[in-house]
């Protein structure tokens, strides 16, 4: 029954009220401050009343144009995408060959090592059969060649004759590569609020998409791109960039803020060179790697045309966070909120109790002492204590 | 000294307590309200006390089938993985040829355009040597030459007989391809909680994995999942998908709650359309890619075979959050608690002095005016003005 | 006026000061903890201050080292990059071929179907024509013929001879991959700090990068990698894992405090395997996947070698979130702090009221008791009550 009654009985502190203009206006403004910051910040500029999640995003890529070359002994050549963009087929990311060195009727033979400090021989002491070194391009043979008239290098096992790397040509080969145009499909999906998007946005048709080409300005949402555009978004120089290769980021950006509707959620791009083109603090400068074709002669042995190819590996990358409107933030901000805006209470007595002139009296009417010692005395002096504070 | 002294004066505030059944009830109501959402939704539902990590995955793919083609001009011919899973290997998809276009011995020569609006020509002033359309297949040389008996076009440099892309067969060339299977291995780690998993369950054995197959409802843990059993889970049909290609997400959601034992924590797949299937608001609907198979002919002449490939991508997406327990979510979401339940107070106040029948009793019991006019009084009056209140 | 008024009202609580030292040290004792556990652990340790953001990566690699291989049949044949590299770039992962079946000059034609439960026949009765398993290997021609002399097996169209891959070298062909070394290049963007940053540290120079190797004592900063060094760091043996094959994680971690100047944030390497070794509750254990190389013979008859390759594929996983001092959370956790802290009086009235000697003084002090049953005595009797308390 004690117990019960306890339960309905409420407390709520007792409170000295000071009219006092010059306290009364301090406390509004620090409390006026503290609910625009809440307002205005947390909520306006940061959004914290929304939970978050994270992009799943699908891409597709396919791009356009054909390219011409004139190589020395390969002859006019036209390159089209089968040929260019390899492999055929990426997860977000493509790649265009822009330059190249060609070394065709390759064939497992012996032929003497490119020269170099470890490779340079007088006499076949100087090579080790089976030896193999990691920047070298085969098995020694233990045989000292002539390379040339003049230098003699150990013979290597490998794919003959050997590819001469140093000679890349100082003009890209595909230049026309810059006027190859990419069309991006990306599909979006925020799972936890079951949201899906494309970067082709509802209203445009089918008409426009065949023949419009991406322009910050005029054509924003069209999703086909021109390669040169792209890099020069990035303040880069796509022949420059070309020679040697290089790895361009297309970023898109789909931030959202759910609680709008719907089409106010779309795509931003932009462009960006990911790989470090200063040539200082740098290794393997710009973006290349080789592959091969196979063939095989009538006599059945396998011969093959090695390519190091050098271009621009465009990377696709989806990113971005979407929120909606939650209670649990909207709660905990709130509260946290709201135990800052008690602080007004603490510093307002803070500027009660020192500042104002009459600070003495105010602190005689807000607190009570009960010290140990008068506590001693025994009730009834402490009662008097009380009466004549 | 004073110093101290004041350091170990312990302040804390004069309450007044009510017992009234109306208040108290009121005041413990909300507090019961304040509490349940508390543990009911900040705890169970959201599991705010919780600290997140994101998943990093790995994903490796086997598909398996063999499909069987009779094209006129190709013959009979079979399709093993190494035929039609293009690239042999990806990071986290797999790609399945069911449709194509097939143009055999095609070698870098001369041949006239494919007829359209730019490319039909009268004679050869109407082609400009050198040029090359984005959209073209070629280098023009500048000859207007018959396409067939009442067209003529510029003639262009390519890969020759050109591609003729429209006649795609109606119905997918490896319709087969639906009961192909995929095996899909996947391990998930959490870093920050060193929490390491695959799909493969502990509780499966080797024998079962040789000869199961995933279904919803009898095998949901089985790693083998057929393709058309995946394309209806989207609510897809796999041969109209199949003829002009599309993407599939194969969506794994590792969402954990790692404060359960680990074996709750658990692969859910789902199945979704990643492309837009819609003809309008699109363009170049499904998905293809073009690649060659390049061979020399004895007169060392390059050829190759161009294949526009359609099929289905399947894209493996692994995604989820693990949470567990942490003292620091746990303080900030208690602590935001514990200030909404200090609103009840703020209610009850209000309850009190407004609601009830004796509010001005209570509001005299709980306001001590402290008036700037009567402090001006000097203190004896003040000290008279507090005893006849 | 009366609103104006009261807008400039400040209330503040009264406050009973104890001065008692055991009181007092009770007090400072909590609030020191408590001030001590959010200065301390979710400051420091938590970083519950700063706004967090995802890392966006780019990676590319690239693969250095020559093997050799003497397979009968084949002859002694040297493996380059371009080679043993498939396919030859990808987007964050590359794979390096260890051991593999090769079957050579198949071309589509008729064989007998390898020997199992399923494919055994007595007669053409046995075999269904025009049937395909998706575990088989072709599709059946409805005939039955002899495999080897004691046992028939249905016929198949297929790529023939058909691939026999259960005689898998017990070494891996490629041993010598271990000493390859691979240089991994990877950009770092946290974007909504716009931060960016490479795994080639800015104190490192061209010359060293030419020529060191990581080591995680001696060169912690080096972006070269050995194939061997990797897999031991994940406690494994390459030798083992070649002849089947596996995943490879190479984890780095980009976990930042931006706080701090911008040459604290690193890359951490670390390194794990990603499949399951564990023969047990497993299938297709390893790695492996089929390519082929195609060819066309003299009489325009494609044939190709087949390929199952065996080998190591390493994910390049970029992970980690960057944070930043932001007012925000700090904003959300001081407040949830202060809120913990007004707990530590919550705490010390609980020790007042019940633990202390005085305790039923101190109730008194604090609380003034307002009975509904007083209160219907009317204002008279009540200011009397008051009095004497």
């Amino acid at each position: 029954m004690a117990c019960l009654s306890s339960l309905l009985e409420y407390g709520t502190a007792k409170v000295i009220v000071i009219r006092s203009r010059v306290v009364g206006s301090v406390f509004r403004l620090i409390q006026f401050l503290i609910i625009l910051y809440v307002i205005g910040y947390v909520c306006v500029v940061q959004k914290s009343y929304q939970v978050n999640d994270s992009v799943i995003s699908t891409v597709t890529t396919k791009v356009k144009g054909t390219g011409f070359t004139n190589i020395s002994g390969l002859g006019a050549h036209v390159w089209d995408v089968a040929d260019y963009n390899i492999p055929p087929e990426g997860e977000s990311s493509f790649f265009v060959l822009t330059n190249m060195i060609i070394t065709p009727n390759q064939m497992q033979s012996s032929c003497p090592e490119l020269p170099d400090q470890s490779t340079i021989c007088m006499s076949d002491c100087d090579c080790t059969e089976g030896s193999s070194d990691v920047r070298g391009n085969g098995i020694q043979t233990g045989l000292c060649v002539n390379y040339s008239e003049t230098v003699k290098t150990c013979e290597v096992l490998s794919w003959c004759p050997l590819e001469i790397d140093t000679d890349l040509p100082e003009n890209p080969l595909l230049a026309g590569a810059e006027n190859f145009t990419v069309l991006i499909k990306n599909t979006v999906t925020y799972p936890k609020f079951n949201f899906h998007k494309r970067n082709i946005l509802p209203d445009v048709n089918s008409s426009y998409l065949k023949q419009c080409e991406f322009n910050r300005i005029t054509d924003p949402h069209c999703p086909i791109f021109r390669l040169k555009d792209m890099v020069a978004e990035a303040e880069e120089d796509f022949q420059t960039m070309a020679t040697r290769g290089g790895v361009l980021g297309i970023l898109i950006d789909w931030s959202c803020d759910l609680d709008f509707p719907e089409h106010y959620c779309g795509p931003k791009y932009s462009f960006r060179r990911m790989d470090n083109k200063n040539p200082e603090n740098n290794v393997a400068p710009g973006y290349n790697f080789r592959f091969a074709k196979y063939y095989k002669t009538t006599d059945d042995v396998e011969t093959r045309t090695l390519i190091k190819a050098y271009g621009i590996r465009f990377d696709v990358i989806v990113f971005g966070t979407a929120g909606k409107f939650n209670i649990v933030p909207t709660i905990v901000n709130v509260g946290a909120a709201l135990k800052i805006l008690s602080l007004a209470n603490a510093i307002c007595d803070w500027f009660l109790l020192t500042c104002t002139k009459r600070n003495k009296l105010y602190h005689k009417q807000k607190f009570d002492y009960l010290d140990e010692t008068n506590v001693n005395d025994g009730e009834s002096t402490e009662e008097t204590t009380f009466g004549t504070q």
